[in-house]
């Protein structure tokens, strides 16, 4: 596991790596710099290079080659411009998910803002207890929050974080973007992220939330089983290049940060607009399979909690409050 | 009135202006060049001047020194890219209202596209039959149609229209525009633009649509009686500057028959969409008078024919067909 901090040694070489790329550096001078010994310096380059960097070591000093596309946390720290969202990163190669990662951080007393990124996860989770398919090349994130509001309000941050995802993938990339409700992030018509989000309270009080995010990055979603990959696709499919994840986890970070800044200032019903702008579903023909009925009709428009309305072939008015939504066709 | 044409001779005599502008031109040479007598082309300048174009005259011939700032035909053809609409122009000082004068052009065979523009009007309407108050120094403005489509789809064109206006004030200016349902635009929550739309049909066949546009301009709203000048503004006192008539005019047709040509494709699931992401209604709490009677609820959304979806205090859900929406104040 990788924890970042400004003194973290590893960070520090990074940092100095960075500062002279390029370059070589000798040994003694990085650890006469930082204060450790060279033998530790040697240390903790081999763990770098098993991260993924690509460092040349010979008599000259060492030398940072290349940067491996991993959203590594001196990575995403580095150009980071938030007051607290990611400031504190758990970095792991594989967990069983990033959200049970997260809750066992954020009950040992993690603070708002710190996220746990793996590079796959053996049982990512989606919603409904389903499956999250979730292989190395993918971004599979959580977010640590501590929100003073009622538990009610919770839920409201499954739309808070969807809204700053399209908003990021909108403002990164030229893709027709969009979000499914309740929580689907779209390019096209093909599901390119999922958000769960879990909430522990007591008392009528929030001690935290767990916001997961899986975005489709770097793979292809031939790997994934017959049924799952006609519905789905991945950035590095639709723009036909390599995603850099680190910096879409910077972007994502600093949009995050402003919306639910928003949300904590009571300001729901902008975040609200914005879905709304973003959303696909309303104004299409959906089905919404739960518990295995099903209903129909067209979309009308979401209530000021999130909950979807439709309308029915027979003219009738329908809340849905959750449910797995299908979009059918457009209507007019 | 003016009609324009290309060949009509106050048309061809700006023409000539125009490509000499700042320059003297003889009589003779307009005369010679168009064909007609010197006579001729000092009546015209009469008219021109007349209609407030600033036009020196002296022994060296004509000189145009100054073009009205409304929205004459010649001004709006001048820089107008559209296929058909606004090609037709009738022009007046003061009518008693555009949709009145355009009724009886289109029951005389007026073709589609044909506008009537007047600089004041004695007896603007407004929906429900309002008067409508129409200084000079606003635009007011009546676009007949003949879409080919069933009568019952005529009221989808005040949403269409709508789009168009909002669409071209948010493109021109630095403004907050949107709208409220069904057809006011709002310049934060003041009323710039009302849109009446009459529809003439015949044996389930639509004969021809007038569209009315009144856009508060280049006058201050204090004219208005105190009831109406509240929630009132005009593009002057929001910008601090004169408006282009003229300009405003051929960007707003150039919207239009775009828009107008989509929603002929069967594109108008496209339009509401567009229609939601400019509504400021939806999402807000609202009021909604009709005959004496009032529905207060939460606007969650818009169906397919535009018709719109309250949420009551109570939870229940309400279609509201037509009435005029207040909005009341933000809800989360």
């Amino acid at each position: 596991m990788w924890k970042t901090g400004a003194k973290m040694t590893k960070n520090q070489i990074l940092g100095i790596l960075y500062k002279k790329k390029g370059e070589y550096v000798l040994g003694e001078k990085i650890a006469s710099e930082i204060d450790i010994s060279k033998t530790k310096v040697s240390d903790e380059i081999k763990l770098l290079i098993n991260e993924g960097y690509v460092i040349d070591s010979s008599d000259s000093g060492y030398r940072l080659m290349k940067i491996p596309n991993l959203p590594l946390p001196y990575e995403v720290r580095r150009n980071l411009h938030t007051q607290y969202m990611g400031h504190e990163i758990h970095y792991f190669k594989e967990v069983n998910s990033t959200n049970d990662v997260a809750r066992e951080l954020a009950e040992n007393g993690a603070e708002e803002g710190a996220i746990v990124i793996a590079e796959s996860q053996r049982s990512g989770k989606g919603r409904r207890g389903k499956k999250w398919i979730s292989p190395s090349g993918g971004l599979w994130m959580t977010i640590i929050l501590r929100p003073n509001v009622p538990p009610t309000k919770a839920p409201q941050l499954t739309l808070v974080t969807g809204v700053a995802v399209a908003k990021t993938l909108n403002e990164e990339y030229d893709l027709d973007v969009g979000i499914k409700w309740p929580n689907d992030i779209l390019i096209g018509d093909k599901k390119v992220c999922g958000i769960l989000t879990e909430v522990k309270a007591d008392m009528g009080t929030i001690d935290y939330v767990l916001v997961g995010i899986g975005i489709d990055l770097n793979f292809d979603v031939d790997i994934f089983p017959p049924k799952l990959r006609e519905g789905a696709t991945s950035l590095k499919m639709e723009l036909k290049r390599e995603i850099q994840g680190a910096t879409l986890v910077q972007r994502f970070l600093q949009n995050f940060e402003v919306t639910y800044n928003q949300f904590k200032e009571g300001k729901f019903p902008d975040i609200l607009r914005e879905w709304r702008r973003l959303s696909k579903t309303i104004g299409s023909y959906v089905e919404v399979h739960k518990k295995g009925r099903t209903v129909r009709g067209y979309a009308v428009g979401i209530n000021k909690d999130g909950i979807l309305i439709l309308e029915l072939d027979d003219g009738t008015l329908r809340k849905v409050i959750s449910g797995e939504c299908i979009h059918i066709k457009r209507k007019d």
